[in-house]
């Protein structure tokens, strides 16, 4: 079994799952309910930067007047030809639990969300590779001050809010090329993703 | 009287202005106060972006859930080994009226602020040139949804809160070389910003 195979290998540094079961049109299939930790850098590590002065480092500017909370994240790019650009992306919510069918990544570019609103938002990751492994994906929840920056590669949902309509500043790579993979998962490799369990 | 002289130079674009007098050590100086006008893209389109939503165009991403507000600026670099970096800047107020004695430019990169508390602040802008020129210097102030982007060399006073102490995403550029000219003004060149008047 593919499912269970994968899940043997997830590392140690995933937390504890649930299982659950679903009805699908001919057959049960087990699916895993992903844990959501609160979003802390150095879990986030292996999937790109948290943008917060929480526990970061500042120096002074401005004569005095002014903390800076120097480099917290950086854009990655392909070529000398990309440009970092800003945009900001309005997100309406998806419907809960949410069956976490496909994750995207971003081949040539880092790309980062930061909240306008400050609201909470959920992310769900998986590590850079070839494809998404369903056991080694992992949620998380902002405290509503936290931005994010996934590094170049990193298997990532579509924009996830909490709130029913949220605006974030996306930081991201312009230039040519197709920068944006999707991989769907098989049916016995979705997730559910359930906030308000 | 430079002064003068500079004031004449003026473009039409520039607001009507009113010029009140401050006591020196050993004389009156006629000091220019800022008129502080509302940031529109039109306005600030000599100097740099504003990052907003209202009145930009977007389109949808995300199977329709997500709307993008694409590319509302774009981050300038010099050199191919430059990178855009993301920080943060918590800055405390200025005391008011400020009397504007001096600007910076970044001459090897665009920097962008962008609110992340949701205040309004306060901005002072001159046009790229060798210097700025005090009687082309003009104030905005922001409406608490509104970032911008300074455009590379474009003269601008260091960040000003509108709050005690406020909170900015900051995207600007990261690399080798001096990237930070200050200009500091003649006692006649001076401003004076009163957003309390």
């Amino acid at each position: 079994m593919r499912h269970k195979q994968r899940t043997q290998s997830v590392q140690g540094s995933v937390p504890t799952q649930s299982v659950g079961t679903i009805q699908n049109s001919d057959k049960k299939t087990a699916m895993r309910t992903l844990m959501i930790e609160p979003l802390t850098k150095e879990a986030f590590a292996p999937f790109g930067d948290v943008i917060e002065t929480d526990g970061s480092d500042h120096f002074m500017i401005n004569n005095g007047s002014t903390m800076r909370f120097h480099k917290l994240a950086t854009v990655e790019t392909a070529t000398p030809e990309d440009h970092a650009i800003i945009s900001i992306f309005r997100a309406d919510a998806q419907d809960m639990p949410l069956t976490v069918c496909m994750l995207e990544r971003h081949p040539l570019g880092s790309q980062a969300f930061i909240p306008l609103l400050g609201n909470p938002f959920l992310i769900v990751v998986a590590p850079v590779g070839d494809a998404p492994v369903s056991g080694l994906v992992r949620a998380f929840v902002t405290n509503g001050r936290q931005g994010i920056n996934y590094h170049r590669g990193v298997w990532h949902h579509p924009v996830l809010t909490i709130e029913k309509r949220d605006d974030f500043l996306v930081v991201d790579r312009s230039g040519t090329g197709n920068n944006c993979d999707e991989h769907f998962f098989k049916e016995d490799e979705r997730l559910i993703l359930a906030p308000h369990q």
